[in-house]
């Protein structure tokens, strides 16, 4: 279970990736071996959420990361290429690097 | 404080503006609002999570319903209808409907 909170001191990846319906089970299931295999043991790593969307269109990766240094030092990480490439060659994707703004749950 | 489990019987709503940075902050007190005054009263409602980019580009909304009816009645309460045109108004927007299909945490 992964958690959002407002101040909390963490950097979110929101990384939207535009994909065939015929690849998308591919794409997720390398995002999940990335993160599983390789991403999990970076330093600075807080979590992945991998999305599937329900028209096959996109898949979104919901990441935290402890700083903005360590998830630059991630995409430098030689282990993590491998899996960037992959996913890079599956689909197009739109990285959004973000904080929470506000976090609201029913009463 | 909002989650993220694979298997939970939730519908989530990635939903991602892209705005005129000068309006970024305005976009974010719009989706503040409406999920503080409106969306968490509504049947269904489970999170809403919204979030800024640092590029000041985008704006993002990480949104929990309990089912895709609970999202398309609210999509036609006249009580969101507002809410839902002030966000119109400021920015494009890209709903995604998705499922989680894996959480990952630190070891």
């Amino acid at each position: 279970m992964s958690t959002i909170e407002k101040g909390r001191d963490v950097l979110t990846l929101i990384n939207v990736f535009t994909v065939a319906p015929q690849k998308q089970q591919e794409l997720v299931n390398v995002l999940i071996e990335a993160s599983r295999a390789t991403m999990r043991h970076l330093p600075g790593f807080v979590s992945a959420n991998i999305h599937r969307s329900l028209d096959g269109k996109k898949v979104v990766n919901y990441a935290q990361w402890k700083s903005m240094a360590d998830f630059e030092a991630m995409q430098k990480n030689p282990e993590a290429m491998p899996h960037m490439k992959a996913a890079a060659a599956l689909a197009q994707f739109e990285p959004i690097l973000c904080e929470v703004s506000d976090a609201i749950k029913v009463e």
